[in-house]
């Protein structure tokens, strides 16, 4: 099999960003405090600079979000990777702005109307990497101290 | 959409060992004693009771892999989820058993021929919960203390 040839930055940046426009889910990885990660899927809503996410107040994601303010998030699949560390800022249900959280209930479901208590976690990228195969890991960091690369 | 009723325990079982069976990636979380997370994906081999990853040894990955001795792994999609919580075993280039190395080699790549040293991990299943949407989330625990529930 012939892996196609490397992307270019500019191309893996517009392929990344259409990615985050028309994808729904990403995963998420955190860590506590102790050392143990925590990996699980959450729905997102991409504005064109942050992702917003909503999970239980209570979870260990929750709350691991709260506490380091920080996230990795994989968007795509394993053959078409983009990598994002972020930093957390949390909005509990009095804190979130109702325009964003109707934005988010929007495209998903009202996160306020669990019977369970919600946060809100919006993730601003402050690096990015995007790969396929193999031969796209050289150059794959494609945002650097949240700028990107040009 | 109507989603499709929940699957029963012993259903959820056998699909999840059928995707261990024919996935070839994993999405790898781990995190390092100053909870920091990382997420990347790997290639693994199954051999009907734990994951074979290769990864670098000196790559972030690789380090919290050995050091904290446990991973994390999602296998499968967002709306197909199977998260594995394992123990972790690493294997040097010098302390691999050589069949096993060989029968990674003949599923991927043979990670001893790397021009970067690479390393072997054993991830051992503890707990596997697996689910595609929210009305399977109760009962998705079908692994717990390394034992598949009945």
């Amino acid at each position: 099999m012939t892996a196609a040839p490397p992307r270019p930055l500019d191309q893996r940046r517009r392929d990344t960003l259409a990615r985050f426009e028309a994808d729904i889910d990403t995963w998420v990885a955190t860590a506590d405090a102790g050392g143990t990660a925590t990996l699980v899927p959450l729905s997102y809503l991409w504005d064109g600079t942050t992702f917003t996410l909503a999970t239980r107040e209570d979870s260990p994601t929750g709350r691991n979000l709260t506490t380091s303010g920080r996230a990795r998030l994989a968007i795509g699949t394993t053959r078409d990777v983009v990598l994002v560390d972020g930093t957390v800022e949390t909005m509990t249900l009095e804190t979130v702005p109702g325009e964003l959280a109707d934005a988010f209930g929007a495209r998903h479901w009202d996160a306020r109307l669990s019977r369970h208590r919600y946060a809100y976690y919006r993730v601003t990228p402050v690096r990015v990497q995007a790969w396929r195969e193999e031969n796209e890991l050289v150059g794959r960091t494609i945002m650097r101290d949240g700028r990107w690369l040009a």
